[in-house]
C-alpha cells in the first residue's frame, strides 16, 4: 500500500497537519450540540469505510488524528476518509 | 458548590478514578459501532444537563473524563453526568 509524506499531505489535504505517520485536524463549532452532529456524520463515514480515526472531543472542539494502525503508517485509506470530511465540512 | 474529594468519589462511584480535580473511566466495547452508539447516549444525558464531558474514542475504546471547567474542580454535576452514564450501562 502506498504512503504518503508530509509534502504529499500538504499539497493534497492543505488543513490537515501531518504528524507522526498520521494526518490531523481541529474542528470548531458553535456548541456542542454542532459538534457532536458532526461526528455522528464522521461516524458513519467511517463506518462505511471501515475505518476509524482517534479522536477526542471537548465542548465544541473535535480533534481527529487519522492513521492506519494495521500498516503502521499513513495510507490512502486516511486521505480518503479526511478529503470525505472535507467535503461534508463544504456540504458536498 | 460542594466540591468532592477522592475518598469521597471511591465511595459514590467506585468505577471511576479521581484524577486532577476530575473523574474518568475507560469503556469498551465490541466494535465501534458499539462505542458510538454509547456516546450518543452519553451526548444527549450531556447536553440535557447542560455539562458536557471531555472524551475521546479509538475504535471500541470511549475514554470518558468529568470535571467542572467553570469551577476549575469536582462538582455535583460531574458526579450526578457519571452516575447517569453508570446507570445507562446497566440498562436502567
Amino acid at each position: 500500500m502506498k504512503r504518503y509524506s508530509a509534502a504529499e499531505v500538504s499539497l493534497l489535504l492543505p488543513d490537515w497537519e501531518y504528524s507522526n505517520e498520521g494526518i490531523e485536524r481541529e474542528f470548531k463549532f458553535q456548541n456542542f450540540s454542532e459538534a457532536f452532529a458532526f461526528m455522528t456524520r464522521v461516524a458513519m463515514l467511517a463506518e462505511c469505510a471501515d475505518h476509524h480515526p482517534d479522536w477526542k472531543n471537548s465542548y465544541n472542539k473535535v480533534h481527529i488524528r487519522l492513521t492506519n494502525h494495521a500498516e503502521q503508517a499513513l495510507t490512502e485509506k486516511d486521505l480518503l476518509l479526511a478529503g470525505k470530511i472535507d467535503l461534508l465540512l463544504m456540504g458536498k
